[in-house]
C-alpha cells in the first residue's frame, strides 16, 4: 500500500488539534509508519522563514511578500521532508498545508490567482491525498473558545476568520477530485472523529 | 520629466561598482532626485530574508526555496521602496534587479520558466526603464580580479559565472523592447563610462 499524504485544515477553535491526536493514535494502532509535521514550518529553514513572517516588527510587510515567504517555506517543506518520506513509503500528516495559503492569502487578502500560481510551483505536484477541513463557522468557533460575547478586537479578528472560512468554502466548490473532505466540526469530538475514522478506514486497508 | 528606473547588472569583476559611482556623480551634476538601492536587500525585511539566503548553515536549501526567497525580498523592495520613489518622481538606481534572478536561478540553476513566472508576480509590472549589462566574459572578469591563473575552486566558481553569463545573453536575445543595454566591459573604465553616459544623455533631458 502506498503511503498517504493527509493534511488537516481549520481555523482556531475548530477542534483540529484533538482530531490530529486521534489520527496519530489511529495510525499507531494500525502500525503504519508516519511522520507528523506542520505549516508554516516543518524544517529548520522553514522555521527561520516562519520567524520573519511572525516577527511583529515587520509591520511594513507587503501581502505579496508574505505569500512568497509562505511559498518558500512550503517548497522547502515539500522538498526536504514530505517528498522523501512519501518516497520511502512513510505516511505524512500535516497540520495545515497549501489550502491555508489559498484561503488566507488568496481569498482572505484578495491576492487570488497569484497565490495559486505561486503555490502550484511550490508544491510541485505533491498534493495531499486527503485534506480534512474542520467545518465550523468562525462565529461558532470563537464562541466555543471564548464561551462568551466578543469584544471589539475579537470582532475584527472574526472578520479575517470569516474571509478565510468563505475562501475555504470556495476551495471545496472548486475541488473536482473530492480531495477536500469537509467535516461538520460543530459537534462533540467523538462524533467528529467517527466521520474522520470512516474516511481513513476507507483509504487504509487493514 | 518622469523619474527613471535604472538597474545595473554584471558579474564579479565586471567593473559594475565603478560605473555605479559614475552614474551617481552624473545624476548629482544634473540635479536629479534619486535613490540608490541594491538586491538582494534594499529594505529591512529584504535584508532579513537576505540573511537566510546567505546563511552558510542552510546547506539543505532547495533551489526553488531560494528562488522564492529572492522573489519575496524583491516584492518587498518593489512595494516599499521602488514604487513609492517612482510615484514621487524620484529616479531609482538599483545594483542588480530581476534579471539577476532570471539569469542565476532561471538559467544557471535550470529552474527556467518557474523563475520567470514567480518574478513577474514579484515585480508586478515595475520593470526598469534601462538595464545596463556589464558585458565581459567570466574568464576575462576573473582574470582581471585574480591577475593570474585560477585555482581549482576558482574554476568551479567560473562554471557558475559562465552559466550566469550565458543566461544573460539569452535574456538579451529575448528582450524585444531593447530594455537591456549590453556595455562592452572589457575596456578601461573611462571608455565604458562614455557608452553609459551616452545612453543616459539620450534619456535624460538637461
Amino acid at each position: 500500500m502506498a503511503a498517504l499524504f493527509i493534511s488537516m485544515e481549520g481555523g482556531d477553535g475548530s477542534g483540529k488539534s484533538t482530531q490530529l491526536e486521534n489520527i496519530k493514535k489511529y495510525l499507531d494502532e494500525k502500525g503504519i509508519d508516519y511522520i507528523f509535521t506542520r505549516e508554516p514550518g516543518g524544517t529548520d529553514i522553514s522555521e527561520k522563514i516562519r520567524e520573519i513572517i511572525l516577527d511583529a516588527g515587520n509591520v511594513e510587510m507587503a501581502d505579496i511578500t508574505e505569500a512568497f515567504l509562505f511559498a518558500a517555506s512550503r517548497a522547502q517543506h515539500v522538498e526536504e521532508k514530505i517528498k522523501p518520506a512519501l518516497r520511502n513509503g512513510i505516511t505524512v500528516v500535516s497540520d495545515r498545508f497549501v489550502d491555508s495559503s489559498l484561503a488566507y492569502q488568496g481569498y482572505g487578502r484578495g491576492l487570488g490567482d497569484k497565490v495559486k500560481t505561486i503555490n502550484d510551483i511550490a508544491v510541485a505536484g505533491c498534493m495531499p491525498d486527503i485534506t480534512f477541513f474542520m467545518d465550523i463557522s468562525p462565529e461558532d468557533a470563537m464562541n466555543r473558545i471564548a464561551n462568551r460575547g466578543l469584544d471589539r478586537l475579537e470582532r475584527e479578528d472574526l472578520e479575517l476568520h470569516r474571509r478565510f472560512y468563505d475562501g475555504f468554502k470556495k476551495l471545496i466548490e472548486e475541488d473536482k477530485e473530492g480531495r477536500i473532505v469537509p467535516i461538520d466540526a460543530n459537534r462533540i469530538p467523538e462524533e467528529i472523529w467517527k466521520d474522520i475514522k470512516e474516511v481513513l478506514d476507507d483509504r487504509i486497508a487493514d
